[in-house]
């Protein structure tokens, strides 16, 4: 899908021409991000040379927002030493993960090209483990000490800016690189002549570990508004931010992973990239499927105990033919324990249910079971009374099965995420096929038990 | 559940004892965030209270961060000029969603007692449509116009500070107030003396229109890094601006309504609270469940007539008792084919899939569905063979079963998603319950098929 069909033509008659100048020109004019949708819709050769052509500085801004394959191949194709610069300018949490994902002897060559703190720099973010806030962190931030006066800190500010992605906000150190307040520019900039760093800055500051979840430190920003979030090592030092956009991505990335996790697939390896649908063999598919299929057919195996079972009372109802029934009861059981799940994992990712609740929400989910019991219930009674006219008593059945599968599916629904949560389990690991499984047999028994009664023992 | 457990005793006392400055004074310390926890950590009455000891412009910024029941409560106990001082000092897209949870009569009054401008701008804010950019929007933004001066641009953001959320980006606009570019502050600060806004500020700018989906705002915030977006009515006059904040809020929500639907829970209205789980009476809940369980319902009786159809079969296989079968294959299918819709719908989302992508996404899901229903078959091959050790051919039945109905519900489960994106329907929609009674009713047709085939046809 090309997201500016009108340009890409023209683009590649540039191209084609040789124009480079007017190309660079015309591309540097633009937002990077915007840059880099063009350099996709040229598609890989064409990009590559786009992208070759811009100034050096446009150029680094432009590889954060183009595809991680692209970036890898850019670089592979640059001498060491371009591709050293290429890293220099870019911002430094985009350029670690790019280092990640060369070969081990391509990286040591381009970074051999590199001034030794910059060199370590790099080494230090690719080595965080993924999925920790560490590894998500850029370095390229402002630090300014407390006692320096709004002058100093300005003038500072203004000769580290080239280097830093960003200065609109700057992290107040101690000697030994605690962190102990945070200053936004502006503020400095207001401040009075005579105000030092101490004075204005913000001291209650919201931080996270180095070694945190990623998703925990995300959630900070989400929660608390933050520009960026402060990481510290375990000695309060800051050792990186966590930028605000950083925090989106990893947020998207974890919800979406909640989507995949109710359908019943494990998440994707939690490294950098977003566990691309097309990456991957069709077999690493298959893993991540195999054990929840896998473990759910092993559960529904019981659902053929079950029928074997209650084989008697089906015997003696042979008339009836319970067995046609069978799939539209368990289904809408399994269908009304999905609904279930998805609302209770939900209020419990929105923080608005607490396995204190556990007992409120189950009746509350089970009256609602209820309700729906009662209308579905009605509907399933002039279905069973128009295949079996001779047997209203049977349309009975079909309704109280209904609305005891109803109740019963809502109930399991709400216990079983929350009983999850209780146990530091992730809930969104509860998935419907799960629940769906679950209600299978134990709607079977509902069933059974019902004609059972209404049918033999009190006919 | 408290999140500041030790820190609510000593609260307690403060509020108790009457030391009203000594709480306002430690309160004003933290981050207004964090003061909003420890206000809900304080319970109703008390955190009111201590909500209404802080100092007013602190308590306006700690209103944002507090749930908004307790917003409309300590509003409405306010007499209406106060009301109105704390509405001038809060962010303007918070209270402008503030006076829409008030009832008519109360809001009026309170707007009332602000100058007209305000008046109107609370008014305008509040008039859009729920679930459009414009209802996210806020308008304390700082405007320049692009003739001014390096020095003149800083003079006028330097007055207009204390009335703006942030002047971290102003927005440049002409006479007619169309927007022409954007300045970081940060870049004002360190351009050249003699540079007007129009020398330095970036022209390619990332917008969006007023009447947008909120989603598709949120989107752009996320896809080019952006602090704020602009929002441009009709004419491209600048109207508001999205802050990243607030687009992690909206897209914290579409994501977890993508939960729900997944489920078959229609959404809750777009407004803008987030759907709290214990908003609403249980029958608002029963009202967007009932639909796709009823709709499903009556789908899922399609079950009894595909039994009814094979009933001649069914009889002479009386000895293999294949009802008892039925739960656990139709059940692997819909296991299967959420797994695989989970997965569709996550690249789709993530836009690594692309409804021109169709029939490659199918081919790899069926080909996932190969491998597990071979795996599953397997198993159920042995399962089969160990109830009725007398009919190995019927093991075969089963095994065949199972991969026939695998591959059929992976490539029902891709084809659903993206056969609605394709007609424009949210591939969201897509829910577990829909492809599982899909699956169920198609999974009978492949089982009695195979089984009519293998041991009656060809016996």
């Amino acid at each position: 899908m090309l997201r500016n069909p009108l340009l890409v033509p023209d683009l590649r008659e540039l191209i084609r021409a040789g124009e480079t100048l007017a190309l660079a020109e015309f591309l540097s004019d633009h937002h990077p991000g915007h840059v880099a949708e063009i350099i996709e819709d040229l598609g890989d050769s064409e990009g590559d040379t786009a992208l070759r052509l811009l100034p050096d500085r446009t150029r680094a801004e432009v590889m954060s927002y183009v595809e991680p394959d692209r970036q890898v191949r850019v670089v592979e194709a640059m001498p060491p030493a371009e591709a050293a610069s290429l890293l220099h300018l870019m911002s430094h949490d985009d350029r670690a993960h790019l280092v990640n994902r060369l070969d081990d002897d391509r990286a040591d060559e381009i970074l051999r090209n590199l001034a030794q703190a910059e060199r370590e720099d790099i080494r230090r973010l690719a080595s965080y483990e993924p999925g920790t806030a560490g590894s998500y962190m850029t370095t390229d931030y402002a630090t300014l000490l407390p006692d320096l006066t709004r002058r100093e800190a300005l003038d500072r500010l203004r000769r580290e800016a080239p280097d830093r992605e960003t200065i609109d906000y700057s992290y107040v150190v101690d000697i030994d690189h605690k962190l102990v307040g945070i200053v936004p520019f502006t503020r400095l900039f207001l401040a009075k002549q005579l105000d030092t760093v101490a004075d204005i800055m913000q001291r209650d500051i919201i931080s996270a570990r180095v070694d945190d979840d990623r998703e925990t430190a995300a959630r900070k920003v989400d929660r608390y508004d933050l520009n960026a979030l402060p990481i510290l090592d375990a000695s309060d030092r800051l050792v990186g931010i966590i930028t605000h956009d950083d925090a989106m991505d990893i947020l998207r990335q974890e919800q979406t992973e909640d989507i995949l996790a109710f359908g019943g697939v494990s998440a994707p390896a939690e490294d950098d990239d977003e566990g691309n649908y097309w990456q991957g063999r069709i077999t690493s598919g298959v893993q991540r499927r195999v054990g929840w299929l896998m473990l759910l057919f092993l559960g529904g195996t019981i659902t053929s105990w079950v029928i074997d079972a209650f084989e008697a009372i089906d015997q003696s109802l042979n008339y009836l033919k319970l067995e046609v029934f069978i799939p539209l009861l368990i289904g809408t059981g399994g269908n009304a324990g999905s609904q279930t799940v998805g609302t209770v994992i939900r209020g419990i990712a929105l923080n608005q249910i607490q396995t204190v609740d556990t007992l409120k929400v189950v009746i509350r989910e089970a009256s609602t079971g209820l309700i729906l019991g009662l209308l579905l219930g009605s509907v399933g009674f002039l279905f069973a009374w128009h295949k079996h006219p001779d047997y209203p008593l049977f349309g009975l059945v079909i309704a109280l099965a209904i609305l005891g599968i109803c109740i019963w599916a809502n109930a399991i629904g709400a216990l079983v995420p929350l009983l999850a949560s209780r146990f530091k389990i992730d809930p969104a690991l509860v998935s419907a096929p799960l629940i769906s499984t679950l209600v299978d047999t134990t709607g079977l028994v509902i069933f059974y038990s019902i004609a059972y009664l209404l049918l033999i023992r009190f006919a």
